[in-house]
């Protein structure tokens, strides 16, 4: 339990902390068998970069995919984006990796192949993968289309799937899935940047519609300026709401408002701008992944209203219970989206243009990308240009 | 800021907080002078049993209550509850007491006069007050009936009046209030058992219902058995839900299931119980006013359930973030009821026989009640006899 407990502190993102209270347990190296060895795994060849060791630089890979079911998509790869966590995973930070490890979850391309029974998706359809390529389909969560909720949920890499091969993400040159963990991409989104909203985009799409702060007028906040952040803002603002973005960086004040079309900005350490809005808002949703203290964005609510966490620090947070019991109000927690409301975002964001603001890369520049990531020198996401540059690189 | 935290500290019950958080500082003693003037403060002459110091022993007392207003109804009092929060208040363990002060805000008794613009009451009617008597009636939550939120509420005793004059409860003769802070009680009430709803039993109804745990079928967990966790049993029941009470008492488990009515009986310190049990109830009312794990009883949680407390403990509770995204989770508050919420109560009740387990005294028992109350002994609430014993004591 204490290798459990260092793990999740070193840890700064959902997806790995999720990784590892999941119980996964992996072997932190490979070897040249091993790895020739996924070659042959599946009948389908597959190329894409990977992670061999902790080292956290990729390097390209050759493994395979396996062939389509009645009920499955295939697709070549176009775009990928870059989220945190693919960093953990690469340099083992959380002792969960399993090499060669193919990282990406946000994954968008163009459909090259479907199964005899697919409904869907045509060949030819642009097409987004995101966080989950499988679940159980039979517990009460599946039963009611919230696959993100099943306990035995199948992530997009580093995860086992049901044949018991290990998942490899969209650092790739095809995917392969389930058509009901595929999203069909609207032809009038950019496909780049809109890969980052199948992860990025859901898990604040999907709060704010499931606990009503998806309502014209309603002044609903944004806790963190980041990946999350940025599109919540949007997500928020085309739902007509008054939006406010809440920052401990106060330099974040010109992006939020200037660029990204927030109402108005409260720089959190300064006690006299918190004052004065509480009791405002009707909704927040909260994207830090690290301790901070809650009560200043409880009482930032009016009554009856809703704090939403998406960040999963590493300890326990410290809930204020008078606030909340005074005010009738309510922490939620949020975790990415169910894939109907998925494509639902999709659509939602092809009709009101929006997009993450995204920065692309080449497919050998994604070492580079990583660092400058570790540095948190990117503005809002790295996207790799996979389907151009990938079997150059 | 360090004397709060030490009254909040040696505080055990909501009551108390409330009043040492919205600011009330009074005399901790009184005299002679003092006491003489609450005679002729007001016109009406009142006689009831107040504390004159903080040695905690209750004494008769004559005062003074106002003469009616145009919406005002008096009533002599028949039935007065005692909750712990009397216990603090007569003791001033807290350091907020004036004396002299007549506790009482579970009361019940019979209408003696109204107000010339009375729309719900008439002499002879049986009626309630419960833990509120005013609001500034121009707030938000005042213009949706939600008085018990409103930020300027006066409460029963202790409290300062819009006058500018102190409450005084319901142990004594007769009250007076706005009748829109009073309830009409149904004949089929009996009037002692139903004097505890006024307080614990519109603080377990109101969230019940407002938090759809008020569905047949479902599972709601109650945790703690006390004056609200009996209620809540009864009134869930009621509901059509499947109940479990949770407790660390053991010896809990006869009453809350063979008396009470509950299903079933959760010892919250047997892991294996516990564990046996997770991802089962639809919703749990918590009434546990002390620092207390919540992971445990966010686990008993199904996905998309809510954990409601209602106590309020002495410093913020831990809150695990992981079950609580993972399932998407709600923990949140509520604080007694609106007026319109009470009344339907107290009907609900009426229709449903449901009262509260009382032990009824006289009142000159009061301050060897309020000993045994010191000691938990007491199944659940005393409930004095102010009709017939009062004015002979």
């Amino acid at each position: 339990m204490n290798f459990i407990q260092h793990l999740l502190e070193i840890s700064k993102c959902i997806w790995d902390k999720i990784m590892i209270l999941m119980g996964y347990k992996r072997s932190p190296t490979t070897n040249i068998e091993e790895e020739l060895s996924k070659r042959d795994e599946h009948p389908m060849k597959a190329f894409g970069w990977a992670a061999r060791d902790h080292s956290g630089v990729l390097f390209p890979f050759k493994f395979s995919r396996r062939a389509i079911g009645d009920e499955d998509v295939r697709f070549k790869v176009l775009y990928s984006g870059i989220c945190h966590s693919d960093l953990h995973f690469i340099k083992n930070e959380l002792g969960v990796s399993q090499y060669p490890l193919v990282p990406g979850h946000e994954i968008v391309g163009v459909v090259t192949e479907v199964g005899s029974n697919v409904q869907k998706f045509m060949v030819g359809d642009k097409v987004g993968v995101g966080c989950l390529v499988d679940a159980c389909h039979s517990c009460d969560n599946c039963a009611d289309n919230l696959e993100n909720y099943c306990p035995r949920l199948v992530l997009t890499y580093n995860s086992t799937y049901y044949d018991g091969t290990i998942t490899y993400g969209g650092f790739s040159d095809t995917m392969v899935a389930d058509e009901h963990f595929v999203v069909l991409m609207p032809d009038s989104l950019p496909l780049a940047a809109s890969a980052p909203l199948l992860c990025a985009g859901i898990t604040v799409y999907s709060p704010l519609k499931y606990f009503g702060l998806d309502k014209p007028g309603i002044h609903v906040g944004v806790v963190g300026l980041g990946g999350l952040g940025h599109v919540a803002v949007k997500f928020a603002k085309a739902f007509g709401a008054k939006v406010t973005v809440i920052s401990t960086s106060s330099h974040k004040k010109n992006d939020a408002i200037d660029h990204l079309g927030a109402d108005s900005f409260l720089f959190s350490r300064d006690q006299e701008q918190m004052k004065a809005a509480m009791g405002t808002m009707d909704g927040i949703i909260d994207t830090i992944p690290a301790i901070h203290p809650l009560q200043p964005l409880i009482g930032l609510l009016k009554s009856h209203s809703i704090l939403v966490l998406l960040g999963l620090p590493d300890k326990p947070l410290e809930l204020p219970v008078f606030p909340l019991l005074l005010g009738r109000k309510i922490v939620a927690g949020s975790y990415i989206g169910n894939l109907k409301e998925t494509q639902e975002m999709i659509n939602f964001a092809a009709n009101h243009n929006i997009t993450a603001d995204i920065e692309v890369i080449t497919m050998d520049y994604v070492n580079t990308a990583m660092k400058r990531l570790a540095k948190g020198d990117v503005k809002y996401r790295f996207v790799i240009d996979v389907g151009n540059t990938l079997n150059a690189a």
